[in-house]
């Protein structure tokens, strides 16, 4: 029994054996291992990454439980995703050569939807979609915590690899009541008061009694997560979406200092997005290889854009909910904060309606489709704000690539380049213009241009979202993408700023302090998966077998 | 060696050498064994407790490292405690006979105070009290959670053992960011951001990047928690209390109903407590012995006080904070959903204090002083709210003591003798309704009164909390207390609730289901502690050694 060995050293019998092992134990129709199945699960938005041995497709936790037996005794790992829509982090690629994926995706289904309690019981197949179409159908008054990743997302993928969305629930880890997870063993392990098989509080209060372990089972390879119980929000009364721009570049300073009073007061409840002029640009369109060769962009041309799309130095957006008179109450209080920096402009249902009822006759007098694209924009971030999932904010992905994709489902492919790079700050002006001055020389001298948004993400902190986008099928610039996403997290660290989250090729990155806490991190992992078999490297450093 | 014995065949040597080692690691003024202090620190409110050995008393970071060290060499346990008032879960005793205490109370810094993020950084040994009056002496505007263990209790202990509190922030849980923990072999574990030496996020970002451990170290014995980030509730611009009374025992069922749908729309953010007459009776007096020898108390009795303390069968109590627009907004929504079953009262400062100035003239006129006790009820209950410690809450405890003590600061003494039992459920009617069913004949069969408070804890669970009050100096009553409280676990478990907390009389009841949940936290027990050595069976079992 070759168990025990590195990754590298995977043996092509012990894998086939592994394989027929998986057949027999969940059934031939369930295990993949055709070359153009490979190749579909290697696709990658990354310069290059890891390519799977065989795909298993469980459709049951007691599947899962088979095939972590399977994966102990032939030292095959496994790699789960949820449905592999991970862009920019790994989308569906394992971190391991030759691990088997787990794909989840057949298990998809909503096992519970409370609707006094407001919350559902979900599997990891579960799109966002598919949970915004089935409370919308079945006429529940609840929303979902959509989030940036398009329809197709899981999430319990992006609850597990602590995502974010953008309504009041944004921060899914405080949502997530109540897991079910597949150990590397077998066993299976409830979270919260689950464990008690008659427990009526499961979902309803996370920390059960003794130890709250639902935290270790995030950004982490410990266990494969099956069901997790998820807080929804209800349809609220009223909806606000506001939106504000700020001509200069330093304004994003003080507009910080201004908003931070009313996310710790609590009259500003979710993320407040504030994306740059090139954020706008992405969105809306492509750079503009018809004008220029050179990049990143050229000022002139970057002042054009500018004009044409409406942009300023920074948007910010953000919503309100409440009562009317809730509303009405918070709408003032942040007129008042904004004062003499910026008049944000608030639309609902009916104006939003409205605007794009008289679009088309503007458009038809200006001979210009770009307000019709700006409320384009406009619509996916208010619909977005109201729980309503998009593929829309892809788009921004594709920014670089030659040949202009339409597809927005699915990343890996016509040439699209990602990384992000996500450092955490607290929510202070001085730290968000730091970030910048760190960030925009390494970007230019790599020939990237800084696409950025900064996301009032809690109450405190502040997170920058750049992306490295990228033409994948041109390798000088595949290779400059690598190097600006090395530099920039080392210059980060540097002056004390990390990523929230990582990509598979950012893993090591994060461990290159070597503190007690990766050495607890792994300490826990020897104890929970001696063998290694659960996404080697994820998160947690590969176990040093012998 | 004697290490790897069991805690009950602690030799007397092997105790002696390690308590001569502490005194050469950390100084023999910081080591006690005399038996007035061992005395001391065995006194409880439960019917029994475990005695220590010594206490220890460390006063940094790196004096808990050396006596963790020591610990390891003889063998003899380590119980850290904050401030040891952790009143009717296990007060300041430890998990087992011989250990030693580490009480940290010396540890009592405030690290930092962050006025513009709204956080501290804090040591164990710091009271409520103490971080309430250094915020008002220096005028941060910032509040503290204050909760409900009197002024001398521990934040960063009631965070560890996921207490809660009555402003905006009763999740301690949430409001804990960044921790500084020492394991059982001397390391230092940093959580979050934390370990990353120059991370400016440390304390405005939980999760850091990587697995969120910090949930780990709440309610459990997996380390030795020696600093913590803790989130401050910037004071807000209105404060508007509430109370509101029903008359019928169903009238609870409705209520909850009627109130959830304003916790989970964000209108109410924070805890509301629901009290029925008994706990009215217990925080202005004392139990009847003057009017009757029975127990529980006599119907009649029970009406009778009922009359002179204004109780109704449910008294409720919350506060609205925000500006006055989105105050006054919420007032309305609160009325709104109240309609029809009871119309609360709203009192602020103005209010209050002119109640408060009247109080005399009307006492004197209707010669009782009932209206100044509920006016003193109704003071504490709003500086609560405000995040004003208050030792109060603390009175109900002394109900059935014969002779009435006055020192509420200790509730070790004068026979106070307190089991709580907490059960959580989903935020609905039928549960909570359904729960007085279960404990009410279990608490009147063995004497007892069912004081209750009903709190509407998060946004989609309630905890009832329950007291069993007895005379600890009556032997008759500590057992019946004892029997009370298993049969009432017992019951509450047959029906799927289960407590939010244990005491240390409680804990071998929370993990008589055997799940695979107490083996996992027994499997990072062993990974991280494998000689028990802290807080051996606090909430994790003891470790099988041999």
């Amino acid at each position: 029994m070759p168990q025990g060995e590195s990754m590298s050293t995977l043996q092509p019998e012990q894998v086939q054996h592994a394989i027929e092992a998986w057949a027999t134990a969940i059934g031939s129709d369930k295990v993949a291992h055709d070359t153009a199945t490979i190749e579909e699960y290697s696709r990658t938005t990354q310069a290059s990454a890891p390519r799977p041995s065989c795909i298993l497709y469980p459709d049951s936790t007691e599947e899962v439980q088979a095939l972590t037996r399977v994966a102990q005794e032939y030292g095959v790992p496994l790699y789960p995703i949820s449905c592999g829509k991970n862009w920019g982090y790994g989308d569906a690629c394992p971190s391991s050569d030759g691990a088997a994926v787990v794909d989840l995706g057949r298990m998809n289904k909503i096992l519970e939807v409370n609707t006094d309690l407001a919350y559902c019981v979900i599997q990891p197949g579960v799109k966002q979609q598919e949970l915004y179409d089935y409370l919308q159908d079945n006429d529940t008054g609840l929303w979902v915590d959509a989030f940036a990743a398009g329809p197709d997302a899981s999430m319990v993928g992006n609850t597990a690899d602590r995502g974010f969305g953008h309504t009041r629930y944004g921060d899914h880890v405080r949502s997530c009541c109540g897991m079910e997870v597949v150990l590397a063993d077998g066993r299976i392990l409830k979270t919260g008061f689950g464990h008690y098989g008659n427990s009526k509080a499961e979902h309803v209060y996370p920390y059960g009694v003794g130890p709250y372990l639902d935290g270790m089972f995030t950004q982490s390879n410990y266990g494969i997560i099956t069901r997790i119980g998820l807080w929804l929000l209800p349809e609220p009364e009223h909806f606000s979406f506001f939106y504000f721009q700020l001509p200069k570049f330093e304004d994003l300073g003080e507009v910080v200092e201004r908003l931070r009073p009313l996310r710790l007061d609590g009259t500003l409840q979710t993320a407040i997005h504030i994306g740059n002029d090139l954020r706008v640009m992405a969105s809306i369109g492509h750079y503009p290889w018809d004008r220029t060769e050179e990049t990143p962009i050229p000022g002139e041309i970057r002042q054009q854009l500018r004009k044409e799309t409406s942009a300023q130095s920074w948007q910010g957006s953000g919503s309100l909910t409440g009562t009317k008179a809730q509303v009405r109450a918070s709408q003032k209080a942040l007129r008042k904060a904004l004062r003499g920096l910026c008049s944000p402009k608030f639309v609902d249902d009916r104006k939003l309606n409205l605007m794009e009822a008289v679009a088309p006759t503007i458009m038809k007098i200006t001979s210009s489709d770009m307000l019709g694209k700006r409320l384009g924009i406009l619509r996916q971030n208010y619909d977005l704000l109201k729980g309503i999932p998009t593929a829309e904010p892809l788009r921004g992905a594709q920014w670089r690539v030659r040949t202009k994709p339409e597809n927005l489902e699915d990343l890996r492919g016509d040439g699209v380049g990602l990384y992000w790079v996500a450092p955490t700050m607290p929510m202070m002006g001085e730290d968000a213009l730091k970030i910048q001055g760190v960030i925009e020389p390494i970007f230019n001298a790599h020939g990237f241009d800084m696409i950025v948004s900064f996301i009032l993400l809690t109450e405190r902190s502040l997170v920058a979202i750049f992306n490295i986008a990228f033409d994948r099928t041109i390798p000088e610039e595949r290779e400059a993408a690598s190097k600006c996403y090395e530099a920039s997290i080392e210059a980060l660290a540097e002056n004390g700023y990390y990523s929230y989250r990582a990509g598979l090729q950012g893993m090591n990155k994060i461990r290159s302090n070597g503190s007690t806490f990766w050495d607890v991190a792994s300490d826990i992992k020897r104890a929970l998966d001696p063998n290694d078999i659960i996404s080697p490297g994820r998160y947690i450093a590969p176990l040093d077998k012998k």
